[in-house]
């Protein structure tokens, strides 16, 4: 069995690459961006979890007690760049949830470069953010985002 | 990447090995065992689903209208036996859910010996059953099943 390949197809089925956005006065623009990458089991088969967060040396397991499931979660952008990111590179998910993962590599290196700093960047994070998981719910729209640039 | 361990790691997170009994009284001792090895997804991607169809060369990919999922099932008990089950014998998942796969291949192989016209390999077949999917719910108790014969 090649463990890196099972990952993949793990995670292409119970993974989400998702990045929000949070109304914030202490970051530029008044919009804290929040990148996540997050893979949901029910509490009673955490198992998988523990084996991700054991290979890649970095994210959190905690229980979400909305729904009694438990969550692995990286949000560090280096952690997202340098550990995540490159295991799918070279395992690539074999559905049309990878175009979710190129975007989500696209905004964590803007934001690894302080690109979400400059207006350029910034609108490219939001535009790019709002083509992803067209399946989800969205809190705050394109429009909702941009209006204060 | 290792498409077999692939498989294994998608169907850890999504797959559902599972047997359920219908009363019936075309069937011996008044009960249908059904076992079904099943994969949802959401309907926007499917992808997956036809990869496994065509792999295994068995099994059927069918709308699921009431929560806007589409599943690919296998009931036929030569695929089972001869198809899936040889797959999670060689990749086996790396999580509890294993455990299941282990019981559900054991009623399949009762079943492919027809041993379930048998008093003994009925009640075999319904106290393996009951022990799997602990966090699933079932309809018929094996008191229930078993109080017939």
């Amino acid at each position: 069995m090649d463990l890196a390949s099972y990952i993949s197809g793990f995670v292409d089925g119970e993974g989400c690459f998702c990045v929000s956005f949070q109304p914030s006065g202490r970051h530029r623009f008044g919009w804290e961006v929040r990148p996540s990458f997050s893979v949901s089991q029910n509490a009673d088969r955490a198992e998988l979890l523990h084996i991700l967060k054991e290979r890649w040396q970095c994210g959190s397991i905690r229980p979400d007690r909305s729904d009694n499931t438990i969550k692995f979660e990286v949000r560090k952008i280096s952690d997202l760049v340098g550990k995540i990111l490159p295991h799918f590179q070279a395992y690539p998910l074999a559905s049309s949830k990878q175009a979710d993962v190129t975007r989500f590599g696209r905004i964590c290196w803007l934001m690894h470069r302080e690109q979400h700093l400059t207006k350029e960047g910034f609108i490219e994070i939001v535009k790019t953010a709002m083509e992803m998981n067209p399946s989800g719910k969205r809190k705050y729209r394109e429009r909702d985002i941009l209006k204060s640039l």
